[in-house]
């Protein structure tokens, strides 16, 4: 009899899954952290936000900055762009966008690069939601202490894999030096705040950027002008022209021929750690957290 | 009562425990993620292969090779060889063939080494199986996408201290520069194949390697011309007097002088990066995992 | 149906927590592996001693060295003082003290670093034990295999905090060349041995240390003669005006100067690998896990 409901325990998990938050939406009401299992019955567990539009976001990823000095460029921490250094040997990153590969945990996704399950196994997501959040925010404080709250609403992603693994694998990939400057970027899509505004998420960025871009967006994989890769422009895009997208845009390959270019959070301390002058970004982006969520 | 039910669901756990898919062998058919937990009561997920030959094998490992370039030998995501670099004062790798560190997730086992609990905390496994994966499959395709399935059939574990931790802790530690070339490898073991052949499995080795190769077996802690030490040869054993196994055996000791024989796929790449010429492994194999089972 | 169970399964979690071993106290008596939450609902397992002085004593964090080597200073495994290379650019180390970061798993403690969720979820804790293990020992052996057990009985975290994260945050941060060698040592706590002795303890520590060492301590955040820090001494205080406190002392920030004080274990081996000479610890010492308790 033990024995059975041992057995039965053992193949109950992928019978019971919640695949998403999004299952949740209309039932639930408290934001926090839920059990969630993939289609191949793996559980895992990850914040669900049940208030934004309704609700039934799932956190799938975080991009956490670990070390911004010149030692710091694409060394241990760095898995959104490479752990491997910066060298052209390795000149598409680690590979994290497009791969299966899963790091962090939900509770440290402001003290650490976080990548859920959740970013690949959910395959039916429409939009992007992406909280900017500063370092080492416990998970309850999360909404409350985010200086920026943002989200597309046109269901781009339906059309493009359905989540950011195929989006990046099949549609966008990270190849440094085989796409043309400007106009090889990827496509941008306008966002609504629900926190801050597109003023705001201008504000953050150097000086020097800032005639190149347009708030109140997100893009995907822009291409600079030495043919280097970012995979998102968070909050913003950029001109055509432009060949300077990775003192403003985060993750990807990793040479940069410049260390200072190289990076999770890729050239955006160019100018000098949290200057806010030049090409830099403020102190508040610097020492902030990505928190990515799927609907 | 609540208080009572919650501190039974806190020590529940290890009496309700299934050790291994062995214990589900001719009770449960669908190969997937079971959950399972040790003697010591930690819980954990890990796939089961429940078909093959009557079914019941763990998984309990995969070595995937994250760089192979010349700038990641030896580096971040080496676990089965170091993570310390190509450097005689490591010459014995990490450990991680001999300790009790676990990394990886069972979802993410071909884009990332893993290492499950299963690795050492079955301790009554008889054989092994191996299969041969592309890299980024994900689980539920693991077993049509195979190109390469073979296991022992001679219950040798149980000899050999019941799972590869103590094999290579007690009998065949990785120790390099201590042993005899040829004389001091370990014991091969034969394998029946149940995707492909000795003749494929030979196939994807270099050619100049191909002559010292006989295909059909596993074999354990070779030991090349220089003293260097490889765990696992997958698939083929080598003649008692070639010195150069480190083209087509994995993991192993980190310093091997020529930093192209450093890393989890050791000198795989050694004639370029699947190039099937010279001493290089193909492209189907540089780009694949090794999947290993215990039962 | 199966739905509203589904979604009472999702919430149920946060519900049913405890929150840590000390809830156990008086109901459970075995030692081993318990199923855990954090107040936000995040899901863990750690070990809890439950014998000790009464139990209760949860397992937070354990700090292991994994490559003592002059090639391993401050490398890949040194969490607890800097992954990011002996390097004046990160000398307050990683942030691990006093961050959210989780890493490692409990049953791998005596292997690798381990950072439980407990570390910093667990707000009320009164007083800390160490244990000190033999490398790579199982969970069930821990307790009967360790050299050296003491703890702390004078409630000395309630005022700090209650747990360690908030007391390295907020009372005794991990900032490199800021404070004034001895004068700005933290606070010393008495111990109680439960396992060895004040005199055993002394014994393992470098002979040209020991004059400076009282034995029956624990210490936090040491500042030494070239203003580095390490936060925690594990069963000794340092005379006020001693400068050497890298070679007893643990974890801290990365920039030595001299590569020789880097590392998880800090200049625990700065006259050689286990000699027991000169500042050197013994062997004992050099290949065994300090596990941290609260309760």
């Amino acid at each position: 009899m033990l024995r059975i409901i041992l057995l039965l325990f053992a193949v109950a998990n992928t019978a019971w899954a919640l695949l998403s938050c999004e299952e949740m939406k209309g039932k639930i009401f408290r934001c926090g952290v839920y059990n969630l299992n993939t289609t191949d019955g793996v559980e895992y567990q990850t914040f669900c936000d049940m208030l934004t539009d309704g609700g039934g976001w799932t956190l799938v990823a975080s991009i956490h900055e670990n070390n911004a000095h010149d030692n710091g460029r694409c060394t241990v921490g760095d898995r959104w762009s490479s752990e491997q250094g910066n060298n052209e040997l390795t000149n598409n990153g680690d590979g994290n966008w497009e791969n299966l590969k899963t790091f962090g945990n939900v509770a440290s996704a402001t003290s650490d690069d976080f990548k859920s399950l959740a970013y690949f196994s959910i395959d039916d997501a429409k939009d992007i939601m992406i909280w900017q959040v500063p370092n080492n925010t416990p998970v309850s404080m999360w909404r409350s202490n985010s200086y920026l709250r943002y989200r597309t609403y046109g269901q781009f992603l339906s059309g493009l894999g359905g989540n950011l693994q195929n989006l990046f694998q099949s549609y966008y990939p990270i190849r440094q030096g085989v796409y043309t400057p400007g106009s090889d970027n990827g496509p941008s899509f306008p966002v609504k705040y629900d926190e801050g505004s597109p003023a705001d998420a201008l504000s953050h960025f150097g000086p020097e950027s800032q005639p190149f871009l347009t708030a109140g967006y997100v893009q995907f994989r822009t291409v600079n002008g030495a043919q280097h890769i970012n995979p998102i422009c968070p909050g913003v895009k950029v001109d055509l022209t432009w060949g300077g997208c990775q003192h403003v845009c985060v993750g990807g390959s990793s040479f940069w021929g410049d260390v200072k270019n190289c990076g999770d959070f890729s050239g955006m301390t160019y100018s000098g750690y949290g200057t806010g002058t030049g090409w830099s970004v403020d102190k508040t982006l610097i020492e902030s957290t990505f928190l990515i969520f799927y609907r």
